[in-house]
């Protein structure tokens, strides 16, 4: 197996679909990002990847709060849409017939149709380059009803989306259940 | 649909499933890392939650220098042993039957097996509570020619894992392209 060098490349596999909410001139907007991730466990804190031009940006610093809210693969429309389109020239709420409610952060819109909903807020933004990367705390999940089995949440259950840009770019809902964490791997402590 | 309170939690779907390189005196060790995304696109970074009690953590501060290994579906049990020991009491390269290469960033080191490979340098370190977020420039990036289709990685060849926490600790594959991405959502236009 030879590797072939490919450049300063953002290979990583898989990436999430999220959809990211904020407050813009006091409306609700959503922007779709796919750079995101868990930035600390206690207190539990996400970052993303946020370019500063972007019309949803302009509310997260607003307001210091945004929320996620992760769209199942029935909403791949409606997520795709929300990474095609500005918030500055159309209303993503109304074109998407999103049904946006708050929990307890001020300005941190959520969508009632995602099964899963992060309310959060603001705790760093670093300027990184081409980006601006948005570290926020995970202040409360929100998580239908329809999507826990024995009350937790069930990925089976929520069908998340990943966005993978090899060879194209598209959307892959998970797929098969190939091993348990922390336990597949036991066995090779016989190797040591 | 009713939604349920959760409480603070990190709840994303779905994570990657990364091996974490750096040399901790001298010898390479690999950690998993569910908690990292792509931070910054110009200049490509990624971000990564590790906590600083972790061996490889001692590494990457030393070295201001890491990697990241994208294991195939292949390499499960690999990947999750690198998540259950910890290399300051095993020697996981030998264990894991790793073929270890270096590219142009020092003390990086890479995994033979692992289809991409990423080399970095540390540009920040953000003490955030339980974990120490870990900001890095990708320098280079290496693909296994096995994975490429048209001269570009192909996820379907690489066939990376994802972690998912809900409702059990399991390892996934992907599953189904369901809608190419900057499409799927063109024709919500109509509604605008």
């Amino acid at each position: 197996m030879a590797k072939v060098l490919m450049g300063a490349q953002t290979f990583i596999y898989p990436m999430p679909v999220l959809l990211v909410g904020a407050n813009v001139d006091g409306k609700p907007n959503f922007m779709a990002v796919a750079w995101g991730g868990i930035a600390n466990g206690v207190p539990p804190m996400i970052s993303l990847a946020i370019r500063p031009q972007r019309y949803t940006f302009k509310g997260i610093k607003e307001n210091m709060a945004f929320s996620v809210n992760i769209p199942s693969s029935d909403m791949v429309k409606e997520a795709d849409y929300c990474g095609i389109v500005s918030g500055a020239n159309v209303n993503k709420v109304e074109v998407c017939q999103f049904k946006v409610f708050y929990g307890k952060v001020e300005n941190a819109p959520l969508i009632e149709q995602c099964p899963v909903n992060l309310e959060c807020k603001v705790v760093h933004i670093l300027g990184l380059g081409s980006n601006s990367l948005v570290i926020g705390t995970i202040e409360e999940a929100h998580v239908s009803d329809t999507c826990l089995t024995d009350g937790k949440p069930d990925v089976t259950k929520i069908k998340p989306l990943s966005y993978v840009t090899s060879p194209a770019r598209q959307y892959q809902v998970l797929g098969e259940i190939i091993a348990d964490a922390f336990s597949a791997g036991a066995e090779l402590r016989a190797r040591e």
